[in-house]
C-alpha cells in the first residue's frame, strides 16, 4: 500500500521521453515514487494512507538548485548596486568575519523554508561551518550537496582542508540520505596549485566530487592568461582536477577549447543567470554548451547576490537571457530551461540516479503547483506558464524524500515565525539594525 | 473623518524627496489621499470609517504599466519560442481575426485580475474593441489609459480612425475618471503619414496624447533609414506628431540624436523588458535615456510575449537586464528602478498630477505588501526586497481611488472563478482545447 497518491494532476514527468500525463497518478512508498501513469490508478493502488487531489495542479519532479551560499540569506538586501570587489571587501567579507556556526545554522534555516516554500527540494551548497548548514538539512527536511569553502590562501588553509576533509566522511548520506557532499576549494584564483592537486586527491580517494567556482569574471580569466598562460578551465585540466566529478559554477567566460574540456571531462556547470546579471559578469554561453553535450544546470547562487533562492525565476531569466543574448527567440525554449533546472541540476551533481525526474525508483522529491491562478490562464500550456509566467508563490506542495514538507502552502513541521524571528535576530546582531521595516 | 487609515506600514511615498516613512499612516478621503505622515496618525484621523494595520507591511504607489494589450492574455502561452513574424503571421494575427467585443471584454477582465492582484493599478493599453476593454475597466475597478489600436493599411482605416475619435470624446473621463484616453496608432510601419498626420490632428484638437510603438527592432529601423532616409523617431518628429504628448512603446533601437528629440519633445517613453528579451528584440538604452531627461516608465507588453503582466518581475528584469547590458554592477538601482515602475510610468503618460506618488491630493491607489516573508526576509532594505526579492503574491491589499479592490488577497466584489470560466470558455473557442491541465 503506498504511503502518498497523488491523482488528477497534469504531471511532466521530465523523463528521457518527455512524457506528460495529463491527467496522471504518482504513488509513493517510503521515500521512493512506486508507480506512476496516465488517468486513473489501479486499484491496488487507491489504497494509500494518505491521498491527495491534483486536479487543477500540475506536478512536477522538486527543482535542484545547482549552485548557492545558504546562509548568506542573513546578508539580503544588506548592500547592492555595487561594484563587485567593493561589495565584497567592504559589506560581506567584513560582516562575515564576524560569523559562528550558531548564525549559519539560522540562516541556512531561513534559506533551507524559503527553497521549500518555492519548490526546491535540493540545493548545493558552499559556505562556512558546513555542520551549521547540514544540521539545517537535517532538521528542516531538504535534499542537499553540501562543501565547505576552500580558500587555499588562508593561514589555516591546511588545517581547514583536514576538517573537510572530515565533514566529508562524518556526513555524507547523513539524515537518511538527504546529505550529500563534495569538496568546496572556492576558485583557482584562491587556491594555490598545491591545494587543489590536495583536494584531487582527497576527492579520488573519497569517491566524492569536487564544487568550485570557475570563470566567473573576465577578470579572472584576463589574470589567468597573463600569470599561467591558460584559462582557468585548462589550468584546472592541467591540474588533472577534472578526473574527479567536478562541478563548475558560473562559467561565464569560457572559450570553445574550454567547453570541449568541460563536455570531455563530463564536468557539470552551475548556470547563474541572476546573480550573472545583478554582479554585471557576463553571459554564460549556455545554448552552446548544452549544444556541445556539457551538463549544464541551473543555479541561484547566494541570496546576497541574487536577491533570492527563487529557481522559478532563474529558469525565466535563463530562458529570456539567451534569447536575446543570442538575437533568436527560438534560443532556450520553456522545456529545455525547465529541464536545466530538473534533470539538468541532477546531471551537473551527479545525483540524476535519485532525482531530476519523476520515474519509478527514484527519490519522492515532488512538487504540486497550483495553476489556476489569473496569470496561469487560460491553461493553454504548462510548460510555457511555469516557466514564463508562473511564480514561486503558485507552489503548493512539497514532498522531499518521500515526506510531505508543506501542504497547501503551509509547513507540516518547521515553525515558520521561530525561524524568522532567529534569523532576524541573528543577521541584526551581525550588520546591525537597518531599519527596513517598521516592527509588528 | 477619512474613508480609510493605513498605520503601522512602512512607506514608500516615491514622492520627489524619495521620503520613506517607518512606521507612517496615510488616510483616504473618498477617491483621494487627504493626509499622510510618520508615526501615529493625529486624533482628528484615528476615527476613520476603516482602519487597517499596516505592520509588517509595505505601502507603496500603486504600479503603472505604461504598455500593454490587455485581452492578449487569451493567448497567453499559446505559442512561444517562436520567430516574431512567424508567431504574428501565423498565430497571433490569425486567432486575432477571429476576435469579437465580448472576447475581448473576457481577455481584459482576466487581465485586470491578474494585474490587481499584482499591485498595478493603471495600465496603458492599446487594443482593438476599446469599448469591450473601457467596460471591464469600470467592472474591474482598475485605472487605465485606453487607445484603439489603429492600423493605417486596413482598407477601413478612415472609418476606424473616425470611431477612435468618437470613442475618445465619449469614454474620456468615464467609469469615474478611472478611464483616460489616447489616439493608437499602431506604429510608423503600419501607419503611413497622411494617417499619422490625421490623428496628430485629432489628438490636437481633442487634447489627447498619443499611444504608438516606435523603434522595437532593428529591422524596424533599417527600413525606415532605407525608404525615408530617417529613423522612425526623426520621421514621427518631421510629421509633427511629437507637437502632441506621446507614449512611446519600446524605443529599443535609439539614436543618440533620437534621444535629444525623446527628451526635448517630452515624449513618455514605456520600457518593456521582458517583452524585448524574450522576442529577442534587443536592450533600449534607459540608462542613457534616463541620464538625458527622457520620461521613462516602465511595461509589461501583451500576456502573449511576456506571459504575464508582472510589474514587480519587470522591475527587476529592468535592473538586471541594465547592468549586464552595461558592464556596471551600480547602473540602474533598486530606486530607480521602482521610480520608473511608479513616478516613472506616470509620468510618461501624463498623469503625474493624479498618480505615481503618495501625496495629498493625489488618486489614492495604494497596494499594501507582506513583508514578512522568507524571501524577504531579514528586513534589511525594503526598497532591494521590492525590487530584487519580492513576488507579486506578496501584494496583500489593493485601492484603487479610494476602493478596497482586493484585501488580504481575497477581491472584494470581482467574482475571480467566474471570470477565470469566462475567459477559459472564450479562449478555447478561438485557439481551439490544447490540453495543458487536467480538468477539475
Amino acid at each position: 500500500m503506498p504511503d502518498l497518491l497523488i491523482q488528477g494532476a497534469t504531471i511532466l514527468t521530465m523523463n528521457e521521453n518527455r512524457e506528460t500525463l495529463a491527467p496522471g497518478y504518482l504513488a509513493v512508498e517510503g521515500n521512493a515514487i512506486s508507480a506512476l501513469g496516465p488517468g486513473e490508478p489501479p486499484p491496488e493502488i487507491q489504497a494509500a494512507k494518505k491521498v491527495m487531489d491534483g486536479s487543477g495542479k500540475l506536478l512536477i519532479p522538486g527543482l535542484v538548485n545547482a549552485h548557492t551560499h545558504l546562509a548568506m540569506t542573513l546578508f539580503r538586501g544588506y548592500a547592492d548596486d555595487m561594484p563587485l570587489m567593493d561589495w565584497l571587501e567592504k559589506k560581506i567579507w567584513p560582516v562575515e568575519m564576524g560569523l559562528k556556526a550558531e548564525d549559519v545554522y539560522w540562516g541556512a534555516m531561513l534559506g533551507a523554508v524559503e527553497m521549500i516554500a518555492s519548490g526546491t527540494t535540493c540545493f548545493n551548497d558552499m559556505y562556512h561551518f558546513f555542520e551549521a548548514t547540514a544540521r539545517a538539512v537535517a532538521d528542516s527536511g531538504i535534499r542537499s550537496c553540501l562543501s565547505g569553502v576552500l580558500l587555499g590562501f588562508l593561514p589555516n588553509a591546511e588545517e581547514r582542508m583536514e576538517r573537510a576533509i572530515d565533514f566529508v566522511a562524518e556526513w555524507r548520506g547523513a539524515a537518511g540520505g538527504r546529505i550529500n557532499v563534495m569538496l568546496g576549494p572556492h576558485a583557482p584564483y584562491t587556491c594555490p596549485d598545491w591545494s587543489l592537486e590536495k583536494i584531487a586527491r582527497a576527492a579520488s580517494e573519497l569517491g566524492v566530487g569536487i564544487h568550485i567556482h570557475l570563470s566567473e569574471t573576465r577578470k579572472e580569466v584576463e589574470e589567468s592568461l597573463q600569470t599561467r598562460g591558460k584559462t582557468p578551465v585548462a589550468h584546472l585540466e592541467g591540474l588533472g582536477l577534472f578526473q574527479n566529478r567536478v562541478l563548475a559554477a558560473h562559467c561565464v567566460h569560457v572559450t570553445d577549447e574550454d567547453i570541449a574540456i568541460l563536455a570531455e571531462r563530463r564536468v557539470g556547470v552551475a548556470h547563474n543567470p541572476g546573480s550573472n546579471m545583478k554582479l554585471a559578469s557576463g553571459v554564460a554561453p549556455v545554448p552552446k554548451m548544452l549544444k556541445r553535450g556539457v551538463m549544464v544546470g541551473l543555479g541561484t547562487d547566494g541570496a546576497a547576490s541574487n536577491n533570492n533562492l527563487d529557481m522559478l525565476e532563474e529558469m525565466r531569466l535563463a530562458a529570456l537571457l539567451h534569447k536575446l543574448e543570442g538575437g533568436d527567440p527560438t534560443l532556450l525554449p520553456a522545456y529545455q530551461a525547465l529541464e536545466m533546472a530538473t534533470r539538468g541540476s541532477a546531471r551537473a551533481l551527479g545525483l540524476a540516479d535519485e532525482i531530476g525526474s519523476l520515474e519509478p525508483g527514484k527519490k519522492a522529491d515532488l512538487v504540486l503547483l497550483d495553476m489556476m491562478q489569473p496569470h496561469l490562464w487560460p491553461p493553454h500550456s504548462m510548460v510555457s506558464h511555469l516557466v514564463y509566467a508562473a511564480r514561486s508563490s503558485d507552489v503548493d506542495t512539497v514532498v522531499i524524500d518521500g515526506k510531505v514538507v508543506m501542504e497547501g502552502r503551509r509547513f507540516t513541521e518547521i515553525d515558520l515565525g521561530y525561524v524568522l524571528a532567529r534569523a532576524r535576530e541573528t543577521a541584526e546582531r551581525l550588520v546591525g539594525v537597518r531599519g527596513g521595516l517598521a516592527a509588528r
